[in-house]
């Protein structure tokens, strides 16, 4: 942008108050975005000098959109004092997260400038699971007692919320911390201020517990349109909050896993281009593996119908044809079950609905794409009568295998507590594959008289 | 839930009072999802009742979140008097939603059931495309003036607030509608009450156009943090806010859409199961058909070296496994990538690096997975040591062939403002196919001194 020009070029002519009077009325993501350009070119002396000249809550809060090189650099540049500060500024989860990102001796220097009551909370944060409820919650929410009149409680939050991470819902709790009912700043600020929050307060509570897995919390988001959640212990207790920003990068991180999965790949969360070749080929290399040893078996099958092809080599002309088209068909199966499954929209229960949906349009699609073959094949290409006849019936009946096997396989990897998303597209083709040429063999032995 | 088994058996026995006592106090998410099931149960007679028994404003709120048909249903059962409450009390972008998606008998009794001025407004919105920021955008927002007081605006928002969407990010316009800043009811809450709005509102105003495409305003929403965005039409006048719990069904749509192009198919935001057969396979026939025609063109390849497997027949044995190894390779390195230019981790400038960093990948894993090939081979399945090296060879540069189409054609894609997601597995399956057939018999040609 015009403006972030305008405010390095300030910086490299030393006017070092006119740039952070520019900086200070961008937002803290733009801010952090230029940043992060400059530190790419290198130029880590201007990043520390334009880091040290921000107002201490806007660097705290710049610091917290930088990406991890960025964060380490400013780390180890800056003194104790400063770390502290902006310590303090982040909310935990952020500072959890950052001792979780960074090798030991960033941590020892990020812990050393803690105060000793934040890391007993840090040390206890660190105990819960990454992806649980706990590892993602906060501990900067508005805690309110029901006995509390609605001007008390306005008072209240005037006097705490800025160092809160939302005020917009509020959490009512009793005196041995359970929680008792939610309220949202709307409801206090429209109602009336000698009404008592215990009255108004909303009791129906949903709550996610500290062990609970962030996919089900980020389910619980998009069910009930919440933007804040609490999270409470065993005992029903109130240990902290999710809020909905942190369950937008999990709802698209969940997606890039089943992306990843449905490729056979590990899933990995680090930006592809950080990632180094080494470890982007360790993701691919196991299921690939597997996968070529599998379609290796798959050649067997054409090695015992080895007799077939030299009476008919025309046969071989058409494998490629059959194998795509029944990994094709039941990739598309697999993908709109597993995706369907991922969104809860379809249930291990629907087991039979989804085998007579899916048998209704292998049909559909095997008969319209066998009129076209069979136009391609007999009227176009010349082929022989009987051959077409057996590309086309072989065709016929490996999509209806292809999306029986689609459709099912991920239904029943659920059913048994395994990720639908391994029943994607690789092993569905890879299974489809021996199906089709085992169809393919058996039809031609039989129409062709051979063997 | 047993709650609602309870309600459930009172109204079936007539016990409306205790059953709508009950009722009220759930969350109305779980109302509408206990609703369905009665509806799904095609027991008609009791889920009118059951609707008609809760207050207006929350059933207002329940008919929100039910399926079409329920909507419907209830459309067609209700009184004009009961679908203007219903209307009335919607926010004005769910209504615009309705009448997209009814037929137009139930639309003509929406539209003749609202009152003029509001029809006037509905018929704006309707002329905004679904997926833009005004086709998701609502009204009901707060608007503040700059020169109120904190106390003014404050008593403004409490007088307002309760048919507003959300109070929690309000909005400061000029007289002639103007946008002129953005201030949270954090920030009026945690002010003194003579503080002037216009002193310390947002002025580094981040807004959506009318006509942004829903998917741009979702990546604002992400970068940002956002909880609500205003949207403006061309002069810059603000027109409406969108709201994050509408984003997140957008980002969960958007990924939909990709999951369906990447395992080629028309993508579809109905669920599976209220599709019908002929609906899914019209959205799988077209690329199946495509890609079927490509992979005959594909088998002429084989067909064109019939010579050689006729020499020899063991070559054909290796099909399966070349193939597959090297669509699996490309869809790998091809989803990486799609998924990396949808979250903006990868821009089309990356072009070298990619091309870069996936040749170094597909060195690791073709060396890696031609180890195990040629011992599988060669030392476990006694094939011919020429046969193993021909085979191991292809396979060699067809997984770096495989890889370096994966990687790159996306990012070509996107340069030419096509969807990447075209670019996936299917595709380049059968892209793989006709290189790795090509590479595998030119090399059998020269090694096994063949033609």
């Amino acid at each position: 942008m015009k403006t972030f020009d305008e405010i390095y070029k300030l910086i490299k002519n030393n006017q070092i108050i006119e740039a952070r009077n520019l900086l200070v009325k961008m937002n803290v993501v733009d801010i952090a975005q230029f940043y992060e350009t400059i530190f790419e070119d290198e130029d880590e002396e201007h990043f520390i000098v334009l880091f040290r000249v921000l107002p201490k809550d806007i660097a705290a809060n710049v610091f917290s959109y930088l990406s991890p090189e960025g964060k380490s650099h400013i780390i180890q540049s800056v003194t104790d004092k400063e770390i502290t500060y902006i310590l303090d500024e982040l909310y935990l989860d952020d500072v959890v997260d950052l001792i979780e990102e960074f090798p030991a001796n960033i941590v020892k220097r990020l812990v050393e400038n803690t105060d000793e009551p934040r890391r007993t909370l840090i040390n206890k944060f660190l105990q819960y699971p990454n992806d649980s409820a706990g590892g993602i919650m906060t501990i900067e929410y508005v805690a309110l007692k029901k006995e509390m009149s609605v001007a008390e409680a306005l008072a209240h939050i005037k006097s705490v919320g800025v160092d809160k991470e939302t005020i917009n819902t509020c959490y009512v709790m009793s005196s041995d911390r359970k929680l008792e009912g939610v309220i949202s700043i709307r409801k206090l600020i429209l109602s009336d201020d000698d009404v008592i929050v215990g009255d108004i307060m909303d009791t129906h509570l949903i709550s996610a517990k500290t062990l609970d897995d962030q996919e089900v919390v980020a389910d619980v988001f998009k069910k009930y349109d919440f933007i804040a959640l609490p999270v409470v212990d065993k005992e029903g207790r109130l240990v902290g909050i999710i809020t909905i920003d942190d369950i937008i990068d999990i709802i698209e991180s969940e997606n890039t896993e089943d992306f990843h999965k449905m490729a056979a790949m590990q899933p990995s969360q680090t930006d592809y281009l950080r990632m180094s070749a080494w470890e982007l080929s360790k993701n691919r290399i196991p299921w690939l593996l597997f996968l070529m040893i599998s379609a290796l078996f798959t050649g067997n099958i054409i090695e015992s119908y080895e007799e077939a092809i030299i009476q008919v080599t025309a046969l071989s002309t058409f494998l490629p044809m059959l194998m795509d088209s029944g990994g094709n068909a039941g990739s598309q199966s697999s993908t709109l079950i597993i995706r369907g499954l991922a969104l809860g929209e379809i249930e291990t229960s629907d087991f039979f609905k989804v085998l007579w949906k899916e048998l209704k349009i292998s049909i559909i699609v095997a008969t319209i794409l066998n009129a076209a073959n069979f136009v391609r094949l007999y009227f176009l290409g010349s082929t022989d009568l009987m051959l077409a006849i057996t590309v086309c019936l072989s065709l016929y009946f490996t999509i209806i295998l292809a999306k029986m096997v689609g459709g099912i396989l991920p239904i029943i990897a659920k059913k048994f507590n395994m990720d639908p998303a391994i029943m994607a597209g690789p092993l569905i083709t890879t299974i489809v594959d021996a199906l089709a040429l085992l169809v393919y063999f058996a039809t031609a032995t039989q129409l062709l008289g051979i063997g």
